[in-house]
This record gives C-alpha cells, sequence and structure tokens, in this order.
C-alpha cells in the first residue's frame, strides 16, 4: 500500500499476511510492510490496525515488537468473517508488462476471483512473473479492502481454458470484431430474480493485442457458456477492455450495488 | 498510434491531421507520424490510410510525396460524415502524472468529448503538461476510431466547474465514502423512452487521490444536476474509478449499445 491510497484512504492500514490469524497471535511483517507503517505512515508502536489473510476474515491488531526494521502484529479480535467468494474469473492473453499488470491491479480492484493468462499466437507468456503478479494483487487487495487475494493459474491455451471451464459460468467474451450483443444487455440476461441471491458465477475474456489467431477461433460459436458481447462502438485497447467489461459486468450481474466497504 | 496498436487493429491506419479536408489536399505529416508509416508500419508510397481532423468527418488518403524523413497525404474523397458531439464530459482531481496520463487516454477511448481538469486541496494541477495531454488524447483518438478529439478545459476549482456546468447535463459523482445510488441505476434513470435518440447528456466527477476536503462539499448536496453514485463495494484508486464510471454510464445511458466501429 502507498503512501498514496493511505492519503485517499483516510482509513486504518490494512495489512496481508500468510499467517492464520486467532486471537493473541504475535504476526512477524516483512521489511517492506515496516518500513510503510513506521516511516511512511509514521505510526508508533500499538498503533491500531487491520490484518486479514484472504481466508480467515477482517482482524484488528496493534503494532507490536522493538525491532524497528522489522515490526511484528498481535492479532486482537475479529472485525468481519470471512465473506463467500463469489466474484468474477479474467481470462485474458498475456499483453506487454505495463498492461499486463494493469490488468492484475485493477481486476483486483474491481473483485476478479481468478485470473487466467492464455498463452495465444499474439500473446506474450515468457513475460509473466508471477511472485510480481501476486505482490501486485495483494497490494490492490489491501488497497481496496477486500478479503480474498485473487488467484492466477499458469498459462494455458484458449483450447485448455474452454476445456476446464465450469458449464454453469457464463463466460462473455468482449470480441472485438462487433459481433455479440451489448456486455450490459448479456450480464444483466444472467441476473436470477432473487435479489437475496449470491451473484451468478461469469467470467470475462478479452483476447491478445492482434486478437485470436483464426485458428484459434474455430468452434467457439458451439461453446455452450461462451457468450460474445461488445462494449461500444469505439475499439478499445485490451487493458482498457478488460477494465470496462468488468465494471459493467459488475455493475450489471455482480456486486455493483453493494455498499462501499461491504466486505468482499 | 503504435505498433502494438496497429498489430491488434489489422485496420488501414487512421491519422489525425490539423489541416481541413477536402479533395486533393495535400497535407504534410510531422516526422513521427512519417516514420511510424514508413519504419514501423513499412507502407509505400500510395499506400492507403485514413484522416480525420475533428471537424470534417473520414477521409481516404494516400501516401505522397518524396521525402522519405517528412512524407505528405493526397486525401481522395470522404469516407463518413463528421458525427454529432455528444459524449460525456469528465471532471477529475488532478492526480500524479501516470494516472493522470491514463485517464486521458482511457477517457478518450471511452468516448469522453471534454475533460474538466480540477483543482482540490489535494490535487497536483501543477503537474499538468497540456501539450503532452493532448498528443495523449489524439493517439487514443486514432487508436480508437472516433472521429472528434476531446478537449481540455484549464484548472478550475469545483465551484468554478459547478457555477458554469449546464443544468441539463446530469453530473454523475462517484462518492468513495458511498453515499448514492450504484451509478447503473442512476445512468439508467435518466435515459429517455426514445430509442431514435441521441444519448442524454452527461458527466462524470471523480475526486483527487485524498477526496474533496470538508469545504469543498458544502452545498453540494443542493446542487440540483449532481447525482451521487456509488461504483461497487470495494475502494477503488481514481483513475480506476473514472475507467469503470465511465463504462458503465456509456453502457447505461451512453453509446456502449452501438455496434463497434460506428462513427463517433
Amino acid at each position: 500500500m502507498s503512501e498514496q491510497d493511505h492519503i485517499r484512504s483516510h482509513r486504518t492500514p490494512r495489512l496481508h499476511v500468510d499467517a492464520a490469524l486467532t486471537p493473541d497471535t504475535i504476526v512477524q511483517l516483512g521489511p517492506e510492510q515496516t518500513h510503510y507503517l513506521l516511516r511512511v505512515m509514521r505510526l508508533s508502536l500499538n498503533a491500531e490496525v487491520t490484518v486479514f489473510n484472504g481466508r480467515d476474515g477482517l482482524w484488528s491488531a496493534r503494532l507490536h515488537g522493538s525491532d524497528r526494521r522489522r515490526i511484528a502484529v498481535k492479532v486482537l479480535g475479529q472485525i468481519a468473517p470471512q465473506p463467500p467468494v463469489y466474484g468474477p474469473w479474467l481470462a485474458f492473453g498475456v499483453p506487454k508488462r505495463q498492461a499486463l499488470e494493469m490488468i492484475v491491479q485493477k481486476g483486483t480492484e474491481l473483485g476478479v476471483t481468478r485470473f487466467f493468462p492464455i498463452a495465444t499466437e499474439h500473446a506474450m507468456a515468457e513475460r509473466l512473473n508471477p511472485a510480481r503478479l501476486e505482490r501486485i494483487a495483494i497490494e490492490a487487495s489491501e488497497q481496496c479492502e477486500r478479503l480474498h487475494v485473487p488467484s492466477m493459474d499458469g498459462v494455458m491455451s484458449l483450447q485448455q481454458l474452454l476445456d476446464g471451464w465450469p458449464a454453469d459460468r457464463t463466460l462473455f467474451w468482449g470480441d472485438e470484431t462487433g459481433r455479440g450483443e451489448p456486455l450490459a444487455d448479456a450480464a444483466d440476461a444472467i441476473l436470477g430474480e432473487d435479489l437475496e441471491a449470491a451473484p451468478p458465477p461469469w467470467g470475462l475474456m478479452i483476447g491478445p493485442e492482434g486478437g485470436f489467431a483464426p485458428a484459434e477461433l474455430d468452434g467457439l460459436d458451439e461453446v455452450p457458456f461462451l457468450k460474445r458481447v461488445t462494449l461500444g462502438p469505439r475499439i478499445l485497447r485490451a487493458e482498457t477492455a478488460v477494465i470496462a467489461g468488468l465494471a459493467i459486468g459488475q455493475a450489471l450481474a455482480g456486486d455493483g450495488d453493494l455498499p462501499v466497504r461491504s466486505a468482499s
């Protein structure tokens, strides 16, 4: 979490940790988190923070310990239970690094629970750095106040993606050739009548720069869970299409109608 | 327009020029456009391109001239007339440079017609470089195939923005405190019944990192055209909120239902 993020937040710092969270647990923080809390945020010992690990919900904690290069937190009590995981999945042709990192950061902010990088004729899969992408997803989770850190699958082909995709999870494919109905209509159509129910499962697929190769598109129209959609009249860059598609999908078929800061 | 953009596009290069467009006009291109066409795209003399200036619609043209460091185009005939300008306006607290440039690029892709950088207690207005931002808007316009290049107002205060805002243009304010209805509902509500009519006028306002200062918020609830909206349960970075808000607004109250590549 950067200084800028916190200035924006006016909020108690939220930290991701790996350890299991139970009352009175002492969790050692890394040097980056220590630097952020003590130097950037200028917090003192016993200052209040919140911690989460993606499994045990949200907990209050206090800064603890005397080593100012590597501080710990003492876990106090649970603030919120771990919410159910129901966010969209995102499949994307791997773009250049800057766009890739934007996709992971913004996708996390918009509630993606699982990323599927797709190797295609036009995608540069060799550029993936899983450790760095996980750090981006964790930082974005801290910043946007979600309690589940999205996972990143290994690179696979489009065919492998479709072979393993659950039949009950609609996959909206942002087809840049413009065949398909507007995503807002398609997303609205999968929403059930029960307002109390969890959002329906869905995913978004955005092809690589250059689109899929013709051979990769063979048979796509026969895939029952795949739904071609359009994102409006202008040609969007791949990362713009990802953010726009996730925002529209969440607004119409996801949790976009929930109030801000509800645990998710 | 970068090489990557064209690989994605599979399309005839589209170039922005300043000159008025009429048949047989010869328009000198700059060194960057020349480099792009001859070196990156490896086009030859007489290769077909399209040109637009934001006023005269879309025209076909051919590469022309013999100076390989600075080529010209010869304008042929009009392909599409200049469409009416009806896109959203975007008001935003000026963020750091990377986020600012993302807002201008993605905002252009998503159809913004007028940008309003807002100076606030937390905004860094001194970082604006109008010439660079205009170049980003022009390149994004070329890439996304719109025919109108958005304009950028000078920096103003929130009060100045509100004083000059047209009363009939709804301004959706992405209020990060979460008071307000979901943007999708608010945007849907301003859409008229006439399916043939142009989209209603609207704008989006996203505050600076850190939000507006309390004094700046005084009286906002009495502004008749201002509508507080939420963008979902997670805390979005300012630039993410801009992209998500524009995508949702365009999908529900804008041109998101038009087919791709319709001139706009």
